[in-house]
């Protein structure tokens, strides 16, 4: 196997298991050359991949060497991502007569939740998270992809009891919007004692569902590290949580449009994480 | 850009973006050089990625020439996914009290939920579905990524009628576990008419929820061009629908052990889609 096509393959593998170690060993097996071989692509592979900023490969030295893809994005298509949401949630009619946004179709679309997923990535790549919390159900799909990019496991909240579920903590929280106290249980097996947590969610309006995790982390003294949500609603005071990072501010206006603002700490210049 | 950078940056792109079109001009301008020079990086990596069954590009000829990165699986990995799925699966202690299977932690698990949409991708390439379908809540896993993959949007039916759905068609089905009448509902903006769905869900029983999700489709003049489901218990007799594809089928034995099988049509030696 010549050099480019041996290049073409490592970029290709890496790419579709982001944050996941691989041994120079295991390319060096699978193509049938050398480590150092290996070695000299993957730093070719490095070079190429900062210069576009694709992403970053870090490599472990020593004779247990490895290399890992951390997916990365530019700022330019941090950009592109955050205004391609705000003009779908914009779009004309998606307002109902509940006075709710229509946002399904958006929120399980492949395409615009790995992008929303690309930006926690990016915003949560140091957080030190060991699994991803969300409650269901429009949230799992952003919450699923920041899963894979990140390479850890998700674990999804109930709105109910289930059977399927064996032995279950529930805990109550006020769903802000409808002033209501609702209930969310998770499995007993779902996390180990001082997990930490990436918490990711679609919308958070009070931010009384995102506050009923937290308090379910605290059951299993598990330690939350992060907030992300796609759409954070009526702005940030009065909100029950911490630090968290929405994608998009929705304006609630009278005229029965609505309106989206990014946010703005991921419009400035980025520091690459 | 030298002529290895510009494959390691293309195969990155097109690997991170399965069932896209792109242009040939579109990589010509980011990497300013001639159409002719991305032509020939195209036709390497094609010939890469065939020699180990990573995947196909299809490349459309002509002015507005393109190509699309088309996911596929070797058989091996096919095997060793499926492998994977059934060790999880049959682990000890996952048998609940209620005589179900605790499964959230690995259909909330990006690795496998991620390998069994290659699965599927491969298996429903060729279906001309244009939309991914399922019902909440742990098939939205294997949908999103098979969808994903395909390159298709994917809706989800919920088992309640949502007010953040809108105006909403309910059907009414019989869970074949439980013999009880149950409900889905979809937003009737989820479906355009004449849809060509493909149905993935995470575990059949009687087949009463797939058979819900065909009366939906039917509401919705949409047209079923493909299930998959992750594991199919009870053996194939008797099952509510038509033509499936399991990837496991499970074994219920009576000493509170589960066994799964692998679909042994998978097992055969498959002609690449």
């Amino acid at each position: 196997m010549k050099k480019i096509e041996r290049v073409c393959a490592i970029t290709h593998i890496l790419t579709e298991n982001p944050n996941r170690d691989f041994s120079l060993g295991y390319f060096a097996e699978l193509f049938g050359c050398a480590k150092s071989s290996i070695s000299e692509d993957i730093k070719l592979i490095r070079e190429t991949m900062d210069d576009g900023s694709l992403g970053t490969l870090e490599t472990t030295a020593g004779t247990k060497g490895g290399v890992r893809y951390v997916p990365a994005i530019s700022q330019e298509e941090t950009e592109k991502i955050l205004l391609g949401l705000k003009k779908a949630f914009e779009e004309d009619d998606r307002m109902l007569g509940s006075g709710l946004l229509y946002t399904s179709d958006i929120l399980f679309n492949p395409d615009y939740m790995k992008g929303a997923a690309r930006i926690f990535a990016r915003q949560f790549a140091r957080s030190g998270a060991d699994m991803v919390v969300t409650v269901e159900t429009k949230g799992i799909g952003v919450a699923l992809f920041t899963a894979e990019l990140l390479h850890l496991p998700l674990a999804v909240l109930r709105r109910e009891s289930r059977v399927s579920e064996g032995s279950i903590v529930s805990v109550n929280y006020m769903s802000g919007s409808s002033a209501r106290i609702q209930q969310m249980s998770l499995s007993k097996r779902a996390l180990k004692p001082h997990t930490k947590a990436l918490i990711i969610d679609d919308i958070m309006r009070a931010g009384g569902s995102i506050k009923g995790i937290e308090d379910m982390l605290a059951e299993f003294d598990a330690q939350c590290c992060g907030i992300g949500a796609v759409i954070v609603a009526g702005g940030i005071e009065g909100k029950k949580i911490g630090d968290y990072v929405p994608l998009l501010l929705m304006n609630e206006t009278e005229n029965n449009k609505v309106t989206m603002d990014i946010n703005p700490l991921l419009l400035a210049k980025q520091q690459r994480p």
